[in-house]
């Protein structure tokens, strides 16, 4: 399949032959294959499993460790409850319905689209119109996209009936698509019939937890709500000192209705995510802000997408939030260093942008809301969520638990406090009212600071009150001035009490790991004039292993230096591989541009004479040659980012040897 | 509690007080402790996972790289069809009974074990005889053992069938173990009733996959299945060559029926699997057991075991390969290995010993198994198990899926083949035998050597044999010679296809991480003679943070020297923490010992004339003054291992500064 992506040298990209290279190299490999495979489920092997560690690894560093957040490491298994209060279980979900005929369970969001567009397209096609495929959009599949679709001419005025439909098929709930479904007579293309009306379908993996089959739980959805529930010790480790981020590495799940589209939407996969609290008093300002201000970061804002377009601006984070696009500056601050990581392992700058979530796309209490997406050949993809979440999740967490998830901060200067103060004299209290004295004393202490003004002066004048107690029979009650007292005090508060805000920043590890691979493939006509051969051009920093080491034949003589070789390289913590094997030196290295390996070392007959080994850059196929320790030191300053190729060819002597495409043996 | 378990120093440990401290420093913390909890779920704070991280860190480096192992990363959600293959679903169980009183539910081996041994204890005590606590085995769960049973005298007859039960617990099925508690009318001392009969109990966590909920999954309960599912393309990965090893570190799952000894049995868990892939021809060698043969290692054999005995001996891994105690060269290889990385990351010597299994402990396919055991307050530990798990797995996906998960080696001298070969004319077949042609052909190929060779002399004389087909009516088929050509050949073969064994070191890093945090546990007396003071003696390498950086106060004046010192140890690759607080010098440090951080850094009024800094070690709490740049080279050589304390001690002056108790401000 030829799609409009393009690789690292701008050729159209062949997704096909990507994946087929991808998966022979096993970078993945669907799980459980010999058992026919079950979708949505990928195996990393292990250049896949290297990658991922090392992109791990500088996230950990360009995050965690560059800012002292505390790493927690908390359960996949989640009882019911606390997935109730979070929202998920109700809500975490997506509609569903079901071809009768043939039991074919489909999407009902991506169902109603699919139709509709096939019939827009119909249309055009009716009408001689050119029809522009729209850029690629990764919610909607193009399965149900009927070839062989008559070109029906449609009314204007269902023509745009159906594009307003389209416009806000994300604000559909299921009634509302089940009625879509009946009102345009939607049917199944595969087998002419409509599906039945959808359902909810909840998209966590439910299991439960222990022996007596009464503990429902389920597979977390995100890492999010295990830092939440350890809010409080964690502002103790932290020495209650606030702002602070926890974050979390580790695997989520989702029960995709008809997962496709490969590595991007799959139902387990590794997640990386930071919850920062912060003060929602003082604008969310961040102390490092000056730090990515001059950030250039190309935006989608909010308002754009309303007029219906997709016209990015390219501005610097510091006037995105002085004009109020970004909401604040902690949201700014990590926009920016979500920006500079992802451009710091290897992902194409051309092929970024930030887009903001529409206002029907955020949960009701998010403030704002921007997605980092990467143009892939599946069109732009959510690869970093970066939600202020506000209060939520830690006031609906301590409503129900009763968990005080709060911070109690000591103010330098107390607050003072005037205001009426109601005492009660209970012991009279309970004798006089009886059953009612409960609702009366509440409906009391209910009372605003005005009403216990007039209160006051009620009581001064005519030695008691009448209050509103709508519970109790007469639904009046009258207090006398034994059984209260009301005064206007003033008081110190040395401490303040608040739930603290969240910016969360959200990584989907295995969505950027597989953007990464489009974004870093390229292909290079062979010598010999077979196939294109194709090539990652991974950093070195990210890259599964920086060093191939080929001895020019299987010989035995060559076997004990490749070996030395390998374990210096490891001592200085630099990965490599021997490819002793008796394909041509040509086949290997090729096989290793494959494998996204920056550097190659042949030994040759020469090294046996004088110890030089020669040095072969992946990107461009060139080579020096050096004594060894010379090219230790080139490979150590390429591979912790210190030097480039050209450098390194301005020290070491080319070297203008055969890439050999013919076995030596 | 207190233990007959001892800590670093020899102290006699106390549990309670170590665990209250591992929680208040958040190495760990019930999950979901705002919600109640749920039992065998824990956390890991910012200590724990940094610890975590820093030995799986130790164990890629120690393991995967130094043997460029094959590390792939599996899902966990695996399909039902794969794990009944395996085995899983029909073996890995436990039994279960439930008291029909209370409805608590039992372990049904744990239950029969418990209540035996408490009337033992009881008849020790009628006789007068002294009680000698076992060595605590930690499958033995202590829960049941009635506080107030009462001192009865049993038979002597009964004293020893009850000891011979005890001796073969592990043997007993369901159905005996409900013989057993009916036998001895075995109640549950918290209601006096007998449990109903153990029913099987499957401890994997079950789910379904997809929205159509038939397709029934599980989490999976180790990693190793899918290293073997991806057996051929990882072989194809190493362009053929054998031995190799895969290796995995993942999270597993067993829902365990009643999750009792903290973080040493939990449901969910983080494995490190390899799998080593051997030829089971020629003994199983290891090319590097040269290296590790005079490694000496503590082992409790099986005929020990058997005699009754604990008595273990400390041989050398080549004496134990030798004289056939541990089985073969590869097996030994990789206990020497195990024992080697638990020293590396600060495993107490005189607490590791290699338990050999039992015959009937072991998988029926197995053809030899160690656990390496550690020695913790809850009795001998096992953290990791080495397996010899001979072809079984490879075996029945093989013969489950029809993949051919099989070495095909090359040979270097052809294989001479000398045999009775059978060509039949299937053109003339059909029309001859009609429907019974498949049947009658089948009958002929299954045929032996010489049966081949007596049908060759019958063809000769007769011109025609006769073969039984039990399947077609009459039994018999004759079949002439214008139909069959049998003839005695000679080829040559110059492959050889086998099923490789495995050998798998399997380790529980919890359960090592646990036992770490015990082996480097001890107290100190504090100088105020207040409660003695927490120490974790972690080696720098595993230790959580690396160094303490302390202002002598919070005056605005240290802050940016302690943040630019921080900076510099950060681009060194080491990991610290500034401590800034109000609290003492003495507390910042007690608060960081229990943390087990090996460094701390002072910066006093000193440095800000000078620059320069004081290096305190946790362990004998001496300090050291000097340069900046020197302390960080000190640091530096500490961390990595290439230098001691007593080292530094040589290279800069002693500072006999005060670690205050009181708060200068």
């Amino acid at each position: 399949m030829t799609t409009t992506a393009t690789t690292l040298k701008g050729q159209p990209l062949d997704r096909q032959t990507l994946d087929s290279m991808l998966r022979r190299r096993m970078f993945y490999t669907p799980s459980f294959e010999i058992y026919g495979g079950v979708s949505g489920l990928y195996d990393y092997g292990p250049p896949g499993c290297s990658l991922q560690a090392n992109i791990i690894d500088l996230w950990r560093k360009h995050f965690v460790l560059e800012e002292d957040m505390l790493e927690v490491d908390c359960t996949v298994l989640t009882p019911h409850e606390v997935l109730k209060t979070s929202g998920h279980v109700d809500k975490f979900a997506d509609w569903m319905c079901k071809d009768p005929k043939n039991g074919e369970i489909l999407r009902a969001d991506h169902f109603v689209e699919d139709v509709l567009e096939t019939r827009l397209k119909g249309d055009k096609e009716a009408r001689g119109q050119e029809i522009v495929e729209k850029e690629a959009d990764p919610k909607k599949k193009k399965k149900h996209q009927g070839k062989g679709q008559p070109a029906v001419k449609l009314d204007d005025a269902v023509v745009q009936e159906y594009e307003e439909v389209l416009a806000q098929i994300d604000n559909y709930g299921g009634e509302e698509l089940g009625q879509l479904i009946t009102k345009y007579d939607l049917r199944n293309p595969a087998t002419g019939v409509q599906p039945t009306p959808p359902v909810a379908f909840n998209l966590m993996f439910q299991t439960s937890i222990g022996p007596s089959s009464n503990l429902a739980g389920y597979l977390r959805p995100e890492t999010a709500q295990g830092q939440f529930l350890n809010f409080s010790k964690l502002l103790d480790f932290n020495t209650q000192q606030m702002p602070f981020a926890s974050a979390s590495i580790g695997r989520s799940y989702r029960n995709e209705i008809s997962p496709r589209a490969g590595l991007l939407r799959v139902r387990e996969f590794l997640m990386a995510e930071i919850e920062h609290f912060v003060d929602p008093q003082g604008g969310k300002k961040h102390h490092r802000f000056h730090e990515v201000e001059d950030e250039e970061l190309v935006l989608l804002d909010r308002h754009t997408q309303l007029s219906g377009k997709t016209t990015v601006q390219k501005v610097t984070i510091g006037k995105a939030v002085r004009d109020g696009t970004v909401d604040n500056e902690t949201l700014g601050y990590f926009l920016a260093r979500i920006h500079l990581f992802l451009e710091k392992i290897g992902v194409d700058q051309s092929k970024i942008r930030f887009r903001q979530h529409m206002a029907n796309e955020m949960a009701h209490y998010a403030a704002d809301c921007w997605d980092a997406e990467l143009l892939t050949s599946y069109g732009w993809i959510e690869c970093v969520g970066c939600a202020d979440r506000s209060a939520y999740d830690l006031s609906v967490h301590s409503k129900k638990t009763g968990a005080p998830l709060v911070v109690r901060e000591r103010l330098n200067e107390p607050l003072i406090i005037k205001e009426w103060v109601i005492e009660l004299d209970k012991k009279k209290f309970g004798p006089k009212f009886k059953k009612d004295g409960k609702a009366v004393e509440a409906a009391i202490l209910a009372t605003t600071q005005e009403q216990r003004e007039s209160f006051a002066s009620a009581l001064k004048e005519k030695g008691s009150i009448t209050v509103d107690v709508p519970e109790i029979q007469g639904g009046k009650a009258e207090v006398s001035q034994d059984l209260i007292k009301i005064e206007f005090r003033t008081r110190s508060e040395w401490t303040r009490e608040y739930t603290p805000n969240v910016i969360e920043p959200s990584f989907g590890i295995g969505r950027i790991l597989y953007a990464l691979m489009e974004h870093s493939y390229w292909t290079r006509a062979s010598e010999g004039g077979d196939e294109a051969r194709g090539v990652l051009s991974f950093p070195p920093t990210v890259a599964p292993t920086k060093v191939l080491v080929v001895p020019l034949s299987s010989k035995d003589e060559f076997s004990p230096l490749a070996h030395k070789l390998s374990r210096k390289l490891r001592s200085l913590g630099i990965s490599s591989r021997i490819d002793d094997s008796s394909a041509t030196i040509g086949k290997r290295y090729s096989r290793n541009d494959e494998l996204g390996t920056p550097l190659g070392i042949t030994i040759d007959f020469q090294t046996l004479k004088d110890g030089s080994i020669t040095l072969r850059d992946r990107d461009s196929m060139r080579q020096v040659r050096g004594e060894e320790a010379k090219v230790l030191a080139a490979i150590q300053s390429l591979v912790d980012g210190s030097k480039v190729w050209k450098d390194i060819e301005g020290e070491l002597p080319i070297f203008e040897g055969q890439e050999l495409d013919v076995p030596i043996r």
